[in-house]
């Protein structure tokens, strides 16, 4: 029985693996946020809502059909940090690995920048890669827990409630969880800019990219070893670029749709960190200084295409993400020029990538459109609202305009199915529910058609 | 001079070409409908009510920012009718050839089969194409003018007035321009099903693609000849089934989503036939037997997606076309099984249509979103009749829920590009603001990045 289980496991595809440890930690959380210790007293939820909370913190979305300050204990709160802690750093840490594995066959010398250890491919080497992941993140939370906790001591009456406050945003932000036990996201931290930019450095060190991190490392042990050879894999440089350009692009956006706006009767510095901060957040931190309601619709429209393109691969943000976005970006300016090759960074781009970022693109404008139609039909919500909620969960960005504990029944299926893509990310779901492929030596003559 | 001309005339690329026949069939349409006797008496339209006009009728679209029965005179009208024939006719003659002409390196048999003369790409093939689809158009359109001119008879108190009713409905469906000049599109006819079904035929032989015709033709003169090497091919295969299953699809969308709303206390079969003409209407043809704003949400975005896809490529319709979409589900299909090549109709796909396929929706979503945030700002509209607007006019329907006369200078203009861009084809537009590629022999190695 054991052993016919570890058969089926050593089968098992990359893909497989990572949805079957989504499905395991979604089901062991449910049972941990159903433990009473978890919940206040008189406080009772339905095992929907629990699903619902579950699905969302493995995801690392933040969407929550409760309210988690009104709803959880101290111990709640931490077997929520713990959940989403896991879930984003594991599916993270197994993407990367998958990645790693499956690119094999290409990029040794790049590889072997990201990797200082050959052996990655093994058990031993995966367990090793897991343990840099966890040492960067901790280092970073423990800094932002440390950078939060002694700020937020103004804002709370015992050192304690500061310290848990402190503990919870900086795992949340790292994460990209986008959780508050606030009760109200970071609207009390709506004009201490110390909290903001801390949040946003955390959000952003969690969604631009494990690989990321780990080359600047390189990077730097490179550099004190003066050892002139390192050089930053094409994968860095573009989600990297990518990743700062959607930033500024969302800032911009949002200041000029809303400068006669929602931020008509604000200050400068006032308008600029509000205008970053949201923009930030829909890379995937989730988080908000404001409610954003009082954001235009076309603002609105903009943030839903920014939370669709989401964060880095293999990072704790979901999307398309940054790559899949630049790609689609340099092939259609390429295609354009009518040019045979994508050159970039004086690196050529792989036909197969190009493709793939293609059909993430369309795959996923298709889901979400379908999620759409579906949700305008079972909800009773506006079309901005569905569409916001819709880009939210798949891009596990998190935000809302309130409309998350409303949503039916089959609306939260909907949205627990779209925040589980959009974390797993598409091209693994697609080589899930894929088969092996065609084998068969069968050739036809090609024919081609009209297009366009 | 009018040697440097031909010079420059002879170093156009198709892309070029087309694009020039269509500015310059909008400039003369402007000159033609400002004449005079072209208006009604006490009519005064500005420059860009007219060029607008000009733009919807040569990209056979139909949306207008005036009301067609108010403002032309009977001449008016046939004016009218003579620039979205033309304009219908020339971009798909064009288009029909020009695809010969770069097809011209494969599927030498299958071109054979769709034009009998080898001499296609040449000027006399040019003409002889031209002669043929005129030919075909025209019968289509006369026996369209005489089947609605007669049962116009106990609509109309003349004859005359009935035969002009008559012969403006079919050139009108025939283009799927969707002009009226009833005032009121079809719904004067919403339970004469004799006339829907006759516009329903004549909006198809249009918008499914001049080489259906054509194939269609070859087939029973084949037939008649006993000669049974005959073979559709796969592009009239994938088209027709396409453009079918969408038929297919939104009548069954419209019955199902309306059953308890719009469709609630209609008899079946005007519930079906409501269903099958908007349906219909949605592919390419524009007219209506209702008021569309009376479907909810729900339909109408439905509705935009349909419209988004189109008609067939090589046809008067516009839109990614069908075949795009067609080739982007039979991709995604394979791609998520795994399978490296394409099999259908026991041919194969080639990887340039496909990527092809795939930019050319990815351009489109672009396109329609960007044109959707500008008119979110410019009208003060809401969001699904914004979307509605330019699904309609880059799939060139000429559906709307009313807010085209009420458009801004800014939507008018965005809504001409569109209209010209869906019409053109997004390939063509793109061969036409792209270069001549990328001709040096830099190669640099290559790289792969993280995607999805
Ligand atoms: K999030
Ligand atoms: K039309």
């Amino acid at each position: 029985m054991l052993n016919k289980l570890r058969k089926r496991l050593n089968h098992m595809t990359p893909a497989q693996m990572i949805v079957l440890y989504y499905f395991m930690a979604v089901f062991v959380s449910v049972l941990l946020l159903r433990l009473p210790v978890a919940t206040q007293p008189g406080v009772s939820w339905t095992f929907m809502d629990a699903l619902f909370v579950a699905a969302s913190a493995v995801s690392v979305t933040g969407l929550t059909t409760v309210n988690i300050s009104e709803t959880f204990t101290v111990t709640g709160n931490f077997i929520l940090l713990f959940v989403f802690q896991f879930g984003g750093i594991g599916i993270m840490a197994l993407g990367t690995f998958f990645w790693l594995l499956i690119g094999k066959k290409i990029g040794l010398k790049e590889r072997r920048l990201i990797m200082a250890d050959q052996n990655q491919t093994g058990l031993s080497g995966m367990v090793k890669m897991l343990k840099v992941i966890l040492l960067i993140i901790t280092i970073i939370e423990v800094i932002g827990a440390i950078l939060l906790g002694t700020r937020f001591l103004s804002y709370y009456p015992t050192w304690q409630e500061a310290m848990i406050q402190g503990v919870f945003a900086s795992v949340s932000a790292t994460t990209n969880a986008g959780f508050d036990i606030t009760g109200a996201s970071m609207v009390p931290y709506a004009h201490d800019y110390y909290v903001q930019i801390v949040s946003i450095v955390l959000m952003t060190l969690g969604a631009i990219g494990f690989p990321v991190l780990v080359e600047v490392k390189e990077f730097f042990v490179n550099r004190y070893r003066r050892n002139h050879l390192f050089r930053f894999s094409l994968f860095t440089k573009i989600t990297t670029i990518t990743f700062l350009g959607l930033l500024i692009f969302g800032t911009l956006a949002i200041l000029l749709l809303e400068q006669n706006h929602f931020l008509a009767d604000k200050t400068w510095h006032e308008a600029f960190f509000y205008a970053l901060f949201q923009s930030a957040a829909t890379r995937s931190g989730g988080l908000a200084t404001m409610d954003i309601n009082q954001f235009s619709e076309t603002t609105l429209l903009v943030m839903c295409s920014l939370m669709f393109i989401g964060a880095s691969p293999s990072s704790v943000g979901g999307g398309i993400r940054t790559t899949t976005f630049a790609l689609n970006l340099l092939f259609l300016y390429h295609f354009g020029r009518g040019n045979r090759s994508i050159k970039i960074f004086k690196r050529e781009l792989t036909d197969e990538d190009i493709i793939k970022s293609l059909v993430v693109t369309i795959m996923a404008i298709v889901i979400c459109f379908t999620a759409t139609v579906i949700l305008r039909v079972t909800e009773d919500h506006s079309l901005i609202e569905i569409l916001f909620e819709v880009s939210s969960a798949f891009g596990t960005s998190g935000l809302s305009m309130g409309i998350t504990p409303e949503l039916s029944t089959i609306g939260k299926f909907v949205i627990i199915l779209l925040m589980f893509i959009g974390r797993v990310g598409l091209i693994m779901f697609l080589l899930f529910i894929g088969g092996k492929g065609d084998n068969t030596q069968i050739h036809y003559p090609k024919e081609r058609v009209i297009i366009g």
